[in-house]
């Protein structure tokens, strides 16, 4: 039994399977054939391999992101000198990654909860009192109603009052000098897979260079300080129209690694887009209450501010890509299993189309016979074979 | 030399090899092997291909958010008639994808820096000085003690003072209102790779049909204002409870676009569900304390509120697909490789299982001599096989 | 001809093909060749599915984090003390995954707009009115000059009065006590293609075990509370440098979940590491000014603070994996196909290397006749093969 063990043993080591195979000499299938080949070897080696990159993996970046306005403003109405800085204009004031830098405001002064007049516009007009039903809030009013209708024009209300009165937008927006406010943007990204952690911050941008550049899509592309005002217009917006009323632009910074080259190669690529349009047509707007409380003689008042201003949000695509024994070879065996395919297809063409089929056919198959009774013989036969 | 590699060119070109096959005719083994590469063929064809989408590559979306809530509370407490708008409700005020909405909570005034009692609970209480060290400070505490314990009662302390006395929880919720804001959510997605911008506001929501529509989930699945006594009970909670301890809920926002068809039906699909549980269940309890700081009588004073409110995070999972020839042919790649094994499943059936394998094997092998000295004799009679 | 298609029919599903084959007896090249085969299984089975669980669909969480702090510091200058709480360090309140804790500060305290001299710092100075160019700003500047030079030593602005003097930051930071504070993190992933929700507290971390436990990486590594300090000098700072100056800090709360495992085993893994440097040199420094606004004596004023801090942004980064079976396929496709590059490879050993290579062209080809007229001939020898 061992020695029968070992024997198989030796017999599978020292032998191997290689298919039979047939040499059809054909010039017109044969051309066919090896044109289609090629063209799955072509596919294999430069689609899969050089243009897909299908031996290497890829990993998704873990991003963060810091952001540092910098600038001042200055507005005078009404003989009121007023200077506006950083902690004025943005909104939150922490520097994360997507912020609202204020252009244009409509400010409502010491507004205290009392009753005052609805805002005398058309949705909120009444005649009489019936019109203005005690307790009920109107979808575009702006407090509850007290149940009294004022000269005829609109009702009373319980709210903070004075109601704010945002009919007119300033225009030209206030702050018009924010097209040319800086924006700093520091963005590491690690890539946990490889290991691999990088900064915006790339070698060519040290902090001598910090201090004097801007951002320049052709010739300072690495730049990361950029004016306000070429964000608005590299996205496609006129910066004297979205400062008026507002809008959202996407700051995308791709990075796009390929991490079998040097690391210095591995850098961002900032792309400026509007946001929320659709079908690629961005669309103006942008626009948030916020108020600063404060308490005078006792009472609580606040200064509520509309604000319109540039949404920015910065969104960070970060990929990178190594080789990989893995993806190399399974791009391989699928290589091989369509080489497979070339060939059924040729066989198709010989055994069906060409005028010599049943020829090709007794070549390439070779069939037992149809009755169970006839295996004798046949094994008589077949047996002579090896010994042919 | 030039003639024997343009020889060996054409020979090249004018054949292919094709693998010989021995048509094996035994029902049982046939029948199975079929039915096993049928198996397989659907495999490919209905599963990878039409349920899987095998033949598609996938890319994710990125996605910017913007939010804007609407509503009017009004509470009255002690004869005090108070209106509370958007500016006052929502933290943060910008319209980001992540926010709270308050719907309870406990206000304490005038807060400033002094001296006064602890919180007279039981995790602080004291007998007498020595219970108060100087200086400490306890960890359930809310203030660094002076060293005296006040009437036998509770330790006093360096802090903003009056302290906040949280342990009871306003119920019913003082802003109960809020269960008729409604949050208005503008989304947009873009897929780099595509070159495929989308917002939630598809083409049938135009500017009309956004004056009245309010989202159901049956009935107006694609309008983008909700109500939020509706987002709270979609997720599965009861607005009272969450309106009087708070709670987070995710806001879910799920595109499958199929680009091969066409854009329009690339559409959102809202969906609610409760955060921060264990295995499904969710769980309540959501506050922060925030602080309104103002100067009374040349005095820095605070107001401190503890907000209990819905916390609401806008997550967005966008996913694209479009043909390409990539994944299709290594899905077909791999389809063949499996045609193989179906081929080995088989063989391995006729070679071993089936009571004639062994004329089964002289019909597929053919074997070389085991020795190399009779190589000489076998190569002869090979040799005759050509002219055969 | 119905009778011809169920021949057909009853033909096709009673046979099949399999590939005839030569079993090439040759010690050296069997062994080379078996040698690989079994590489290219160890491959398959050992990489493929047992280390890269190639049998696996992966899916990435939807994740949502919440946060809170806890701890009370205690400052006095100028005899002054006072005491801060969460809603005085914290930024922003509400609790969301990034933050900035309050650990040094310069405060100016009751800023008013006006007319002062800039700050006197060497970038600003002038000797004379001309340099103080009336409407202009300086890139280092505060305001917009007023057109004269004070006291021949800096310009007079217009702008928030007085100027905020940052020159010197505190040392030691005045918050130095925010080395103990607390964070408490809420963590909650689902995997939507596999209907599986995880929160990080998970079974073994119970409301008991909450109350006192405190994160550490090898006794207590799935404790969701952490201390600031440990925080810090875990991420390979040293606090006392990064409270001073301020710094960013990640927290990666990592999930890999394999599904196909009890769901208990799917548990976070904290890791901590310095933000916004290069190379993994993280960088220390964060900084940024926020303003409380209020009015006294009707006139609006602020208290700017310059805030350092450590900024914390948690990030997420969950996998899960399951069985599935198209993957699993996949790799056994393309296991399959590389098996044929076994084959192959052996093959060109065999008919290019072996020193009997023509006798084992031989065996493996047959060739078809040259010419086309040859045919007849050839057919006729052919034809006898079948019942050889």
């Amino acid at each position: 039994m061992r020695n029968f063990i070992k024997e198989a043993f030796t017999d599978f080591f020292c032998e191997y399977e290689t298919p039979r195979q047939v040499l059809v000499r054909n010039p017109r299938v044969g051309i066919a054939c090896r044109i289609l080949q090629l063209g799955v070897l072509a596919y294999i080696i430069g689609w899969v391999f050089m243009y897909e990159k299908g031996y290497q993996v890829e990993d998704t970046a873990i991003s963060s992101v810091f952001t540092k306005m910098k600038g001042i403003a200055y507005t005078e109405s009404n003989g009121t000198e007023r200077l506006w800085d950083v902690a004025d204009y943005v909104f939150p004031d922490q520097g994360v990654s997507s912020f609202v830098v204020m252009t244009n405001f409509i400010m409502t002064l010491g507004q205290s909860q009392g009753k005052c007049p609805e805002l005398a516009d058309g949705s909120n007009s009444c005649t009489s009192d019936a019109d203005c039903k005690k307790g009920q809030y109107k979808r575009t009013g702006n407090g509850r109603m007290t149940g009294t209708c004022i000269n005829k024009t609109s009702c009373e209300i319980l709210s903070w009052c004075p109601v704010q009165d945002d009919r007119v937008i300033p225009k030209p927006p206030l702050l018009a000098a924010a097209e040319n406010f800086t924006l700093f943007i520091k963005n590491s990204i690690s890539f946990p897979e490889f290991g691999v952690v990088r900064s915006n911050l790339v070698e060519s941008v040290d902090s001598t260079y910090l201090k004097t550049c801007l951002f320049d899509p052709n010739k300072q592309p690495l730049c990361p300080i950029f004016k306000l005002g070429d964000i608005v217009s590299l996205s496609g917006f006129k910066f004297s129209e979205i400062a008026q009323v507002g809008g959202s632009i996407g700051i995308l910074i791709e990075w796009e690694c390929n991490l079998d080259l040097r690391i210095e190669k591995c850098i961002p690529k900032y792309s400026f887009q509007g946001l929320y349009g659709n079908n690629s047509q961005a669309s103006v707007g942008y626009n948030f209450r916020t108020a600063k409380y404060y308490t005078e003689d006792r009472i609580q008042k606040r200064t509520l501010m509309k604000v319109f201003g540039v949404y920015i949000e910065i969104i960070v695509n970060g990929k990178a890509r190594k080789f990989d024994i893995i993806p190399t070879l399974t791009a391989i065996g699928s290589g091989v299993g369509i080489f497979g395919v070339a060939t059924v297809v040729c066989d198709v063409v010989l055994l069906h189309l060409v005028p010599k089929k049943d020829f090709y056919k007794t070549l390439k198959f070779k069939s037992t016979p149809e009755q169970e009774q006839e295996t004798d013989s046949v094994e008589m036969d077949q047996t002579k074979e090896p010994t042919q």
